[in-house]
């Protein structure tokens, strides 16, 4: 390849790296690229990237040579340290206006500070979420752009005919400044912890009360993936029913360990939502269920102790269709709990940062593409198309009229599932968030009396705001 | 005062530094004081530590003369900045083998920094957990020191003499090196947090499907005190029933807003589990409540538009005792899970940071003087003394015999509150820990599946362990 042909630069040839060489190189751009290992940077150039407009250089300075002015170089590296390694080669390279992209799993913090960094040396910083596996990102991911807005519009035309597409454009928009992209794909991330423990309870409750098989389990998910409810995750909870080991012709799925492991951005995404004062307690059943499961050894020696604790019944069929019916419904509601919090959640960064996020243009690149991608985002885009500033996705006239009439099977199913020792946190949890949300009165008052009482923590009158954070010797007038 | 004649200097005379100081001077040691704010000095000096053994000085130099050597300091200030602030004044005037002790809410993290860069001074240092609020520091607090077990061997005898006593000996022990008492104090405010929610919980229960009044309220949790529930949150419980206004004669709790804040060490708690991979799902209900009962105006505005969802109910005369015995049950073994979720965070922390900390001591010691203090913390002693490494509380034996027969009681009580739309968080995630802790197989191999399919994570056979992790192409063998 000339020197300065090669419209953008990739470093990092791992699974979605390589495969957004590709789906680059598809739409007509040439690559450069730069692996640190050159193994698998011969791997790549041999196969996959033979005979196309990829090439792959041995150090960064050619690569940096063989990029168009101002330079884009897209890094998809692992997050933490390796991201700040892969800076250090290049900048030596780079010269003002040129744009570094950071395509991993950042945490915003990181990218925050790396922008900021990059920006006083007269660098352009984008930290984009990218969603979407390797599937997605060799043939359309969701792509979460944040960082310099003027980056974003040079680099427009490749992110929109690289990222999927739907009836509602390319999936991908400029989300805000420094570490807005990020963000959006961490919350992104944790509302797919949330959906996928919402789905992993139903199955559990399918297959522990109802006593559903892998098949009668592929029908159930093939039949609500045809509905409201269709999404990327139902399609596929359907198709691993269906695969059989092929030694013992048994379902597969039955034969995999049931310990969950995480990667970090759930996490992230709850220990953020603490530090901003947003509840999203769908968001943390997912990451707790996953801890909780990894617990296999002591959970086996529990289930000795407990053994005669269970309740779980075999239930009729008629009654069986009845109780898949409330499952549904009890999965929708909790779904629009979950997306009700991490919109919440981007809100309130949005509004802590400065960053101007469209809660709308979320939910629209969110619709292909990505992990969540799923019919109910339209009506997500929708509320907030209709009301910019919504605090809460629940409190759209269209979402709660979709809510009110899911309730009872909703009480019915978590109901269900307590009665019959089948643990739902998810479910529960959503619908505590929802019934905590819609109530004009808590009992925090007892909490805010109690904290007062013991630590002179003060409190508040409803009925007399005007005295602002007032003390009482409860002991004292308790004795009265 | 002389020179050289004060055993304790204790710095920040707040409510907390105040009570200590006068509790440590009734028990017959010479105290020094120093207060940044001299309007706050004088007042304690012109009022409560008048004619005692307390002396109070303008600077920390003079403060330090007036020490016996090795001098002791303990900082009552807030935490954070102000604590590395008072350190700093102090370190001019002191020498080799003195100590100083931080009796504040610090971050476990922040002490074990404090704690390493005075060490390396030749200081030693003690972070200290403190409960029991203004009385307990008054009359007792319960005292959870951590970090050089020289310097608490030699203040052992004002911390034994100043701590509250049960029949199990004054409440403080060793708890470990550096962070290790400020870790377990942070636990012990989780626990706080999750306990204080479940009996809000519980009161709301009562009161919106019960319609029981504040007098009624007061019955039955004086009955419930009186029993296998003992503890000092359902003491002041019952007392903050009987508080009526003044104004109105309404009972006062009716009138408190029920907005709850908070200080930050519930938070801590639930973010230091997820990092170290410990389930505390009770703990965070508490947390996550808190915020959702500070979102008053849009919980009013939700309440609008879901006013006919909810379910709400009044039950005959019969009927609420039966229901309230469940809530009895249900709060029984919820907060079981309350303190085996923290119990697990501190063995895992201990593991973590190789702090060797006694459970049964640290459950000994909550026994008296803290804001958690309750009959049931014997059996939490006596678990751990049965088995010093028992992974989980719920795997004891006598503790399992205890939850057992309390299950129907609580499903019921769960199951009453999702029907009629009570907000039960805290309930229901726990029952959900129990649920899932207790379960052998848990529907996590879906979720493990979808991860192998969607981004190629790999996953574990249960029935082929030695094959370690897998990758298969779940599309195509469904195709298939």
């Amino acid at each position: 390849m000339e020197q300065q042909v090669a419209d953008i630069g990739i470093v990092g040839l791992g699974v979605m790296g390589s495969s957004l060489a590709l789906n680059i190189e598809r739409h007509g751009y040439g690559v450069a690229a730069w692996e640190r290992d050159p193994q698998l940077a011969e791997t790549f150039a041999a196969g996959e990237a033979r005979g196309k407009q990829i090439a792959i250089f041995k150090d960064p300075a050619q690569m940096v040579h063989a990029l168009k002015r101002p330079r884009r170089i897209l890094m998809m590296v692992k997050a933490g340290p390796p991201v700040d390694w892969t800076i250090e080669q290049f900048i030596p390279y780079l010269e003002g206006d040129d744009i570094l992209i950071d395509g991993g799993n950042s945490h915003f913090e990181d990218t925050r500070r790396r922008a900021a960094a990059l920006n006083a040396r007269g660098l352009r910083y984008i930290g984009m979420g990218v969603s979407g596996g390797e599937r997605g990102a060799l043939f359309g991911p969701s792509l979460m752009p944040g960082g310099s807005r003027s980056a974003y519009d040079e680099l427009r035309p490749i992110l929109e005919d690289i990222a999927a597409k739907t009836d509602d454009g390319p999936c991908v928009a400029y989300i805000g400044p420094d570490g807005a992209g990020h963000f959006v794909k961490m919350v992104h991330n944790g509302i797919e912890y949330g959906v996928m423990q919402l789905i992993a309870e139903v199955y559990d409750i399918m297959r522990r009360a109802l006593g559903l098989g892998a098949e009668e389990l592929a029908q159930v998910f093939d039949r609500w993936n045809a509905g409201a409810l269709q999404s990327f995750l139902l399609e596929i909870t359907a198709k691993i029913f269906r695969v059989r080991d092929r030694e013992t012709g048994q379902p597969l799925v039955d034969l995999v360990l049931d310990r969950a492991e995480q990667k970090g951005t759930g996490k992230w995404t709850t220990q953020t939502a603490l530090d901003l004062g947003v509840p999203t307690p769908t968001i943390d059943a997912g990451v707790e269920a996953r801890l909780i499961s990894s617990l296999k050894e002591e959970r086996v020696r529990a289930a000795r102790l407990f053994e005669e604790a269970a309740n779980e019944g075999r239930r009729e069929i008629n009654e069986r269709e009845r109780i898949a019916q409330d499952l549904h419904d009890a999965l929708y509601a909790s779904e629009l709990c979950a997306y009700a919090q991490g919109m919440s959640l981007i809100r309130a960064a949005s509004n802590e940062f400065d960053w101007g996020i469209d809660l709308s243009e979320v939910a629209r690149i969110w619709k292909g593409g990505c992990i969540i991608r799923a019919r109910l985002l339209d009506r997500v885009k929708n509320a907030y198309l209709r009301d910019k500033g919504l605090p809460n996705l629940l409190l759209d006239p269209e979402i709660a009229r979709l809510i009110i009439p899911l309730q009872g099977a909703w009480r019915r199913a978590v109901s269900l599932a307590v009665n019959d020792g089948v643990p739902c946190l998810g479910l529960a949890a959503s619908l505590a968030y929802f019934d905590s949300y819609r109530s004009e009165r808590l009992p925090q008052n007892l909490t805010q009396a109690q904290r007062d009482l013991f630590g002179a923590h003060t409190y508040e009158r409803a009925d007399k705001p005007e005295l602002g954070h007032i003390h009482t010797d409860w002991e004292r007038a308790a004795d009265q």
